[in-house]
């Protein structure tokens, strides 16, 4: 690639480091803004950067996702699978990507996925689908709040059209009220399809907020987001109530594949989960009460694109592992994961090559089907997570595989 | 570099091909493993993984990070700062590395770090510092799980010389007890040093349950890890009594550089917080009472090779914004953040280079003072980035900044 | 009263110490049977039970409240107020009365109210109305959970229609379906009236689970409550989701009478309400953001015969202390209120002239009104004793309040 | 009872009703200031108070309970049991007294009482002992927090010296900080013997903040309690780190028992424990892992004289059902159960008869073993209530007791 620098990346450099041009503005006299950043930093530390400017991405390809580049990172991304899943919203045998650094993870998923396809493949469905924000007011009295509050009921419709104007991706479904002496929070729940959907939320938050400035007296805006969407925070809302998509997987293991691919038995694997995942998540008062939810969320988000922030929300959920005729079923139930196949990170290079080993990258056909297809495909990742280290506790293997993999 | 396949690469795909070799057996068979199963999987598949492929890691250097690896994900690496620190353990100007595919935040964390400079820098204590697993036993009876728990206590010495054998790092402080019903958590602390030890204790916790085993009878040993740790998910535990380390930072601004940098008031600051950290994280039941210390900590672990599952623990905590003679103070509580500059993913090249701007990269000396160091920097990294969201929603600039980054 | 027992009193006495009759037998045999079991304890262990036996409560009539019954126990009753109320549902001068042993608390209320007064009178709302009953199922697989879950909502004004049969006074408003896993907990929401109705919900609740049993193939029905209602149990889904009433009460203080009646400042009353009931029970992962609603709430229940039990949904709930023009706007938000004025222990003598003093004995006109009034006035008694604690703690005088009255 | 007005009755209640004396003033006019009250609100308001006014207790003998007497409440009081205990700290056959107006409450008890005759008895340990009152500071910087922190570790043994100068009752145990921002809570844990203790604890808390105010400098005192005692509200600080005392009680039922006399099986009540105790309140995000500890907690404290504002915390802990050789082991565990012998409103007439039905009346012997005999004593009348109600889950009898006793 050509440099158009209408000064010499020297030149810049030495503006730089003696504070007259600053990092951001860099745009304006260089197309290569990312590698003279990573000089003046290599220059003013003293040390080498290679390997983070040894980057395929070209930072005009990626202004939306990113400010002040310099490179990338890279994380090393592993394959499970594949994995045989009969999904409300997805059918097949998926192989599952998986960027950590954390040793014996993707062995572990992958010794979970060949359970599953043992015991005939994986179910999974999308039980709930909104994505919501928080816009927060303020009343003179809480006789103007609770006026407040029945106005909005009343005029749902107005306020559901003008956050949809010129916005084709979203459809607003509800409006939860809450209030808190003078405080309101304006619950907006919504359905943004196939992008995860903060960004389409908060502004359609933000146009209800314009319309009610306009049209209501009486009250003050307080913040575009007041903490009760919850979003990227760990919370109850979204426990109970759920945020984004809540998504449950299932697989029935027959005892036979217990033995003899998990060298366990189905009485442990229940009993552990009793008392591991039930009973030391109440006595920790924990939201997840799971075995790890959270490196699997992690790894796959990392690999497809999506926020890494919320790894908190798909961190809550629930793992159960219960008796049935041949063996257990075993299942998991994530309250809030906080997916999409368009917006965000899945246009960048790598990402979307992820997406598309599920065949999921863009705008599903019907619109949504995509993400919910992803939503699925990760829940099934997360059981195949669940099963393998729950089983391996089982067994006493944990520090066994970590010292294995890791040292 | 050369391949020292036994069997040529097209023999090796079509093996798999036919599922004669496994992903994970391919090792045996050549030296080049990741471009094989790249390769299987873009046949079977019919995309291009190009760029995945398209990696600067070598598997055979990452071993203990990765299983199935087919090549690398990039994420695009932003700076922000320099930022000035006056902490207890970290003195100077650092920049700060994010890496992200979120727009708008490395602008606003930079945004905050100039407030933070034009305040005069930013104050950081690491308050605790423990690493901790839980593991689980049961007894008989409640009489018996009583006699257990105090057989632990009185024999703490003879099992933390057990658990500190043979391991140079680790330092067991402490063994807290807690009892329901028939089950027995044993939840030991440690002092890992520069790791982020979750292995190390991990291991220590495997020592200790061996011990016991031989050394005391009538109890039965369940599980390496009973979820009272607590270990990647969002609990009370963690937020109440600290997992890893407990770190606080803190800024004065004064008046005038709220006023000309962020374009609010200290009054409108201090509301906003009130309202929307405080009491809608309450009015949510959250365990964040924060606006999105999420985001920085996943950008700062990712590009520092920090354990992505471990956002879910680094949101934990609270904002404060308090008013002071001159405008403000404006605090970040971190109760649970989970650190290291050895191990892990540390050691990876992007990763390396990453906490290397940061001089923190490797042992510490003293032993752990680079872990600590890192700790406040990135205290420092999400003060900033709170900052910054609050005042960009005191102006109510949220949306627009999200329109103008992201589209 | 004569006794009309089929053997004297003594033989009755003897057959019991010899285990031939049983305390719950004794119905059959006399018409004084408190008086009987009584007597035995007092033989049996030695001890003189005088006052318990100095009982008003003539065991006939609380045949429906309480069994093997000995006599009473009599709690202390004071008067706090009156106070001035301008509710949505009650408008009045009202006296509070408290039933307590804990000294102090009753002047404290008295102060509150005096506060109130001065004030211009506090105003109530209630917010939200229902009572609540999760039924709890379990399916085979997800699929058939998912499926089940369907059929609930499509069949909605049915199993309303079938609850509702029979029962003039609840109403059947919606029924939420929670899934984890196989489980399925339908949560019945609806309006009780004037009675806490939790028996009421409960009875819905088994002819909705009957119903389904006849009506619906492939589910088991595991219990008639799943502990998702949530009953007598401090949970986040009665925080965030009410059962019962959501009761708002709010009075604006002027600055003068915080001078002149609390001795204190609206900066020191906003301040404390912050670092105190905000942040301190944020740091404690608290369900009740307030300083004590839990006593207030726990004299009036006892003195109103409210169950006792339901003191712990009473606690749960929000104290704001927020600036305004003339002083300060100072709010309680009761998120789970339980109360009824018909049923469980209102007709007993003393309860029912309790509720007598507020005018709110039996069935109201419209039905509800009564309770929903009971409400409003149990709300401004939460505000009055919180507004009297915090103004305590700002003059430094808890300790002091406690020396002078307990001791 | 001669009267000793210094004006006549119905010159005084004159007096009242022209506004010119106030309640809180009577005492100074009369030696029955709570009949002149009754008189009052009997008059202003038109209603008779008979049943109130008809008390035993008198005015003169309850000024440390209450004030602005006006009569008592009376609450029907049944008796369970007796039940046979095998406690660390109490041995023997013990009635439960049960003030309720809750029916079916006793009769559950009751039968709970009678499993557990059956199966030789329960067991029951206080496992915990430590009353806590957490006192709050500012410091005008992070860095004086931390100092001040560590001056009060580094001084301890002074504060606990002046703590428990002149008090001879109170043992200082630990004093732990926790420190958000610039707020500073000092969370004192003490022993208080046969004491509750809360106001003991309250003194002691007030007298270090004193000590401090002149020892140290550059900390302000804000409150002497700050939420994270945490007194009265449900808070996962008290579920996980204890407040008063942590009990628990267990039994081993045997199949037989389990058929005979609860017409159920092992199975089915260890199936529903997971479901509803564990399950259920993990949907709900729960403090209380039980089914009804709050209604056993609520009868017995308000027969025995406790304080019943904590029946909020004696409703968090957990019940467990789990297979034994035999049938199953049933235990509940109380995190925070706040109970006392002494003071409060244990020395009332009829409160003092019921704890001498237990034995435990005043100070024990050695001094606070009463007060943890009646710790056991309660937390097995919370076991029995729960091995009734789960039973007649089971055999689906819930709304079936409730229409049987309460209708």
């Amino acid at each position: 690639m050509a440099t158009s620098s209408k000064l010499s990346d020297e030149k810049l450099i030495e503006e730089i480091l003696k504070n007259k041009i600053k990092f951001h503005e860099l745009d304006k006299f260089t197309s290569m803004p990312d590698k003279i950043r990573l000089k003046v930093i290599e220059k003013r530390l003293g040390v080498s950067l290679e390997s983070i400017g040894n980057s395929i991405i070209n930072s005009s390809d990626c202004k939306a996702n990113i400010e002040n580049m310099i490179g990338s990172t890279q994380i090393p991304l592993g394959i499970a699978g594949p994995v045989m899943i009969n999904g409300e919203n997805c059918k097949g045998n998926f192989y599952l990507p998986l960027a950590t650094t954390e040793g014996a993870l993707v062995a572990s998923v992958n010794r979970g996925c060949s359970v599953i396809n043992k015991s005939g493949g994986a179910y999974s469905i999308v039980l709930k689908n909104e994505q919501t924000r928080s816009i927060l007011f303020k009343a003179d009295s809480i006789v103007e709040a609770k006026k407040f509050s029945d106005w909005i009921e009343e005029n749902f419709s107005e306020l559901k059209k003008t956050a949809e104007h010129d916005e084709q991706f979203i459809e607003i479904k509800k409006i939860d009220r809450y209030i808190i002496g003078l405080n309101i929070w304006l619950r907006i729940r919504a359905n943004t399809n196939d992008a995860m959907g903060m960004n389409m939320v908060t502004i359609a938050g933000k146009k209800i907020a314009d319309y009610l400035l306009e049209n209501y007296k009486n009250i003050e805006f307080i913040s575009e987001t007041g903490n009760l969407c919850t979003d990227k925070k760990a919370s109850a809302m979204n426990l109970i109530n759920t945020r984004g998509k809540k998504v449950i997987a299932s697989v029935d293991i027959p005892e036979s594949v217990i033995k003899d691919v998990l060298k366990t038995t189905s009485e442990k694997l229940i009993d552990l989960n009793y008392r591991k995942n039930l009973l030391g998540s109440a006595a920790s008062l924990s939201l997840g009460y799971n075995a790890h939810f959270a490196n699997i969320i992690a790894a796959m988000f990392a690999a497809l694109g999506q926020d890494l922030a919320h790894v908190v929300d798909g961190s809550l959920g629930f793992t159960t592992v219960e008796k049935n005729k041949n063996g257990i079923n075993f299942s998991v139930t994530l309250s809030d994961l906080q997916v999409g196949t368009i917006g965000g990170g899945t246009g960048l290079k790598t990402q979307k090559e992820g997406l598309s080993i599920l065949g999921v990258f863009g705008p599903g056909n019907p619109p949504g089907s995509n993400s919910r297809k992803l939503a699925e495909i990760i829940s099934v990742g997360v059981l195949a997570g669940e099963i393998s280290l729950l089983a391996a506790l089982c067994t006493k293997d944990l520090s066994k595989a970590h010292q294995k993999y890791n040292r």
